[in-house]
């Protein structure tokens, strides 16, 4: 698609008003401390597959209300002496954690990193290991989006920004991972994640957010047609009279929000023909974002973001955020 | 799409082999036993409509473990001191109980219509007002098809299969309905619903199922693109490895299956151009099927099938069929 | 698709200029006395249905030109004896009356029910048995929007508005309906036939115009791709000789011309993201009903507009129009 | 698309049953007799084109029912007074007989050229200028191919047939012309027109049909989704009682019918990947065929056909046939 | 497509500010005195088409780098003792100089017609038979808009842009033309070469430009998804760290520059629902055009324009720029 | 898309007849040793990419015509004493070697790894940096199927084979890398390059051909509407006249005349629902390979074929077949 409605410098400037439910601070902090009743940890178990430069683990943490939650544990072979920054990865729309093969590029450069499974995904272009084992609390449109979403407690994405708060906690447990050095990062509902993250937990040394989705949800519903943030429209196209409750629920989980409370270094990404996460929504959270920030623009690119091209800006940013740890 | 594969003189002879785990009668039984330790009962309480002609009751009855199971009670105004036939009704694909002027046909020819909810979806095209309890057991791809679907105890259908007999034995404690005349009906995953119940419920007047989904699964995910059965297949492409284990728990929902059990009259219909529930899925289910049994066929149509024009026919059908009562 | 270029406040306030012609009363004035030199009349003949609340009668009455135009008619069993407030619909683009089990709705609330068929049309979706009479007229993009385009004299809708208003005044001769309690009622064309009859028939009870087509023509021509609106652009892109010569037909047949002259009270609805009726168009004709008015807004929806979300509404409009009747 | 499900060799030895009415003979000598009773003509006016080498004329002669039918009479500028062979040409669906500098081929070749506009299109790619006369006589898919459909008397092509035949004999009045060397020409629709021709008038030169559409049409309405033979399919969609009533009437125009019957030599074309007119369809016509034949194939074409490579068979054709005149 | 952003009065105003390099002028007179180095001619060989009005010759010309450029000259039969006006014509993207069929219209009204191939296109619509001769020079995206990009000197379009302006160079020495009466002309692609031999060639006597591809390229890019243009698109999609680069090659050849120098008589045309050529963009050129002007508008067409429905007026703007001569 | 016409057993039988031209091998000996004329080096320069356990270089070696085709060298670090086994790999249609990240895999797992830049190509989905420095040699289809495919010997892929042959010369040339354990391999296109290699160097460890495009080339285009095969589908739809000049040229290319010469062990892999590369293809490839093989068959995949889940596989099949180098 081309060019969406407003141009660069426009979009360098689009600072929107938030809609902030005023027990959001409440809510998450009610919800993190029944999580954390359930003590962090971070089990892993070695993976056979034929890579000689890095290893892989299999781990498991404690989510939400506790329940086990997969990843891959991928390290620089010979630095299990060392404590190690590490990055703890999220995972787009759709997939789950995928293949050890499919993560090699941050141990390659170093670092730890763990990533995290999404709960009930994992079917849609990787594969995944972790059930959702709440219920539906509802009707509910294909896919996660709007499973439970009408009442915050009972919604999906409550039980899995809660997942990524945890294995951030689970990896501060392990002994070759140097906690004052974590860094979150995904791209698109990854991106969202960390996102979320950054502003739900106060000592990260950074964050990369590329494309991020559930960012200014509810005037994403508005302006593209694309899935998931069309999983909201379609919902609220059967459900006529349920608009409002949804996007009351939806303010406890919008990306902005966590933008406006987050302190660590963040990295965004942004491309000006992404019609999955609209440009205006991204600047949106950028533009809000409270720490100290940068944003990458992709002008010819979609949702694919900057690829591989933005590696290395990503890996920089990475080694100058841990560089003191 | 232009007429399938095969003609209709050779559909009307397709009868290929069935897969039928060993323990399929056993795995049912079980079920409905386990089920129907929570007594059958039929909760209703009036709506106001605007309506003179019909009276509607918003139902709840038990379901899969007893979970509260959404319907409306639609019945001709001024019959409520006799026992009428009944018409148990199943939703399609994605959709809800939707709303009471929805149902007008039943009760407007005399019968008593209960349409039962279906859990955890309504968010497609028509509003629902049941979640589905469970968790999602496992990775899913977006939608019901595949949730749980590693593991016949945990899928879905499971859950739902068991609904539509428990919504039977709800009806037949009701005093307005004459419990020898229970007819189950439903198009695509309607009628699917419809004839897994004709399989399990001994007595019931008659099936109508209109072009049925569920029946001959693994045959459809090879030869439509189109959803749901999609949904089986965009899990497999993901879940390469699972191919076995998806089809396995698969083999105790198939609708062939349940056919070749049931005993009560049924109308089927088949449109030879609906790429949805291809023809050939239907006519191996028709041919399977151990009761008297028609089939209306629909040369020109896709999944809508027969319409409007089917009516008749299928009311014609109730009432030979009820008439005995 | 997402929002259209105006949003809500925007659209509430939109009163576009109209386009006129000087001699848009006195045309419409002689089609209707050319008309109306054919007797009205209502000649009805039972059908058998097999449904128990509801009466059905097949219907003809003589529309334009004097041309037997069919319909059904639908009432509540049992109130033979009494003159019954009717609602008389119009059908959508491309769909005649179809069949008697398609409209059990208003006679289950207890109004009678005229179903006009559509001249020439009932191949799209539902069947139809009025053929239209009169030749192309000149050449014709396929459908029926440019039949006769070049020439108002000639057009399509001066025969379909025409027998719109003979509908009408086929019902007033019916022993069983009040002439005093009359509501037309459509959705899509059906609701820009029920705006045109408004605009042309003075003493309705009330008017429910659901998603109106037919409103602000050349605009919604130069807004949407969507058919039926295209089939003009359509032929204007053969034609472009003749783009001024058809729009100067269309302008006998633009809904806010009707909508500047009806008084009867009015019910319209609107969906925000309707590509085939696009909002901006049906608030140009709400915005300029002369008469008393509301309208439903449906912000996430499309042509389906309110479905039976919608109904109750349209219920209470109809009783509180009649009530006094 | 690619290839057919018939491979070449098996199409060269298709040769399907026909399905011929009893009294298809004399349907249409009943047909043409009473068109013929209005005297062929072949009115013309010059035309201004600013073109040198040729003359065009703005011709009118009567059709069906006597009825002005447009065309254009194109002639290389200088041969005035020599009897010049002549091309009666025929346009594609949805397409009239356009503007003057659309047929430079033939007249620039030596040829008179007769270019018939088509009743009632016109309006799809091409200007017409032609009205269908007749009223549409039932419900109708939108399009020409279902007008009329429930009725041979009353079918469209039964009128564009009958014009098709009346172009002949209007050119045969023309002291330009030379009667003995008539050629009936077309691609598509034009093709089933020249085709019909040729069945029903005795002495032509020969018959070039490219691509030609309404030959085995109901085998086509099942084989393939293209319009417009999908208009058909689409009427019977709705229309599900109709389908019988549909074909007889088809019956009377299916170019198999004419194809046995015409014994002028013939210049076929087929494309092997055609989906608006399946080659299985135009091999059925061309091997049915009675008199001398030939045809081209263009294996990876789809209804574009041969095109301008085509030219040089063509003019070749033309010559071998009228050399002798 | 509908309207785009700007409605026709701001299209008539739209006059964007131009990227000009520095060495615009240089480049040009470089590359052409440059391939001017090879003298101009125009070889041709008669062709047999069994065409009697017009004569074909298969024509060939030094174009860049002397390279062989093929052709066909059409000239109206009788006429060879006489110097006739030319019209120089070049051809949409993706075709090649096709048949000699395909090309009447000019000669048949009294113009000689130099159709120029298309160097290494002609694979896409219409047959060509000129190579381009010159490698990839760098990664491209499949098509000729990305063909050399990163370079000036390397780009496919200086190649092309040069055998259009040699075109008109052999022409010259044609002893059939008169050279004081040259047009230049094409549609799309076309448009586009012809107004770049506009900016290049001082004396030619007028240049038709139909709905004209490369005209403010850049902007073209970001405000529409269709091809060509897209192909640069979708280059800097990939080439994330090349945007510039191919803008600043690209500014060489945008139309834009060439209209603000060319001074001949200019016919351009518009359609406002182009998809291709946006209508914004062809009015830039348009305004920016230096010498006398005209512009067909066409409201409702796409990048088919004018049609055939444009032919009188280019005739009657070939005629009056060309009668003096 | 749903599986294609044949099933499983079928396409494990499949082996059509080969089109296989009389001096195939005479033909590429000649190609190959004017090549060879240019003799094999591997220039690298070493890349700063913020890696820790891999080392990457920027690779230069001579190709076809000697011309310097790019790649990247990425081994893993501290290696450099030893002689390790190599993965010569080649890319899918349309892209380029990208960038360093996107290769990790094989380092990782203890190989060497050269990925070779694809001429002229890179502007589709990944970066290249190679041009392809022969001209067009005639007109040709958008893409690089049909780039010279009029003749063999200018037609592209005779000069992309030969730097697929001479990167695998240049490795052997490297102190680093063990002349006895080369593996070929790649996905698609780059499948199909191995396969190539495979047939025209005898010495190789392995083969690993991943859903190979360029088997059985005609038949391809009969069966798949998918680019890029279609391509070749697409210049024989506009040249009519030259498909069996086409066909001719690339029976010197088609993979089955590679494979029924190739004796190294050789992975396929084939998914069953793969449009690009249709299974039916790949087993004529594979069921006419000469030397040992196995095929890893996806039946539920398209042309992502195995993806990662492939990946162990491809890992064993490289250790067994380099374990005794």
């Amino acid at each position: 698609m081309a060019f969406l409605s407003m141009d660069l410098p426009e979009l360098r400037k689009h600072r929107p008003e938030r809609t902030e439910p005023e027990d959001f601070d409440a809510f998450w902090a009610d919800t993190l401390a029944t999580a954390r009743a359930f003590p962090a940890r971070l089990d892993t178990t070695p993976v056979e597959t034929g890579l000689t430069t890095v290893t892989v683990e299999d781990a498991t943490f404690p989510g939400h209300a506790g329940q086990p939650i997969k990843g891959w544990l991928v390290r620089p072979r010979g630095a299990e002496g060392r404590r190690l920054p590490v990055v703890v990865g999220y995972v787009g729309y759709g997939g789950g954690r995928g293949l050890p093969h499919d993560h090699l590029l941050w141990a390659s450069a170093g670092y730890a990193h763990l990533v995290m499974d999404t709960r009930g995904q994992g079917g849609g272009w990787s594969v995944g290991d972790t059930p959702d084992e709440a219920g539906s609390a509802g009707p509910a449109h294909p896919g996660s989006m709007t499973r439970g979403v009408l009442d915050p407690a009972a919604y999906y994405y409550r039980r899995l920004y809660t997942d990524a708060v945890r294995a951030v906690d689970a990896v501060r447990t392990h002994p070759g991972i140097d906690p004052a050095r974590i860094l979150v990062a995904g791209s698109s509902q990854g991106g969202g994640l960390a996102l979320a993250v950054a502003g739900l937990v106060p000592d990260l040394a950074g964050v990369i957010a590329e494309v991020p989705f559930l960012q200014h949800i509810r005037r994403a519903t508005e302006i593209t047609d694309a899935y998931p943030y069309k999983e909201v429209a379609e919902f609220c196209k059967v459900h006529r009279d349920k608009v409002e409750t949804v996007f009351r629920t939806l303010a406890y989980f919008d990306g902005l929000n966590f933008a406006a409370r987050a302190t660590a270094p963040a990295l965004y990404s942004v491309a000006l023909m992404d019609e999955v996460c609209p440009p205006e929504t991204v600047f949106a959270s950028h533009n809000h974002y409270r720490g100290p920030k940068q944003i990458s623009v992709h002008p010819y690119n979609g949702h694919e973001g900057g690829g591989s091209h933005h590696t290395p800006t990503a890996l920089a940013f990475a080694a100058s955020v841990t560089s003191a740890g």
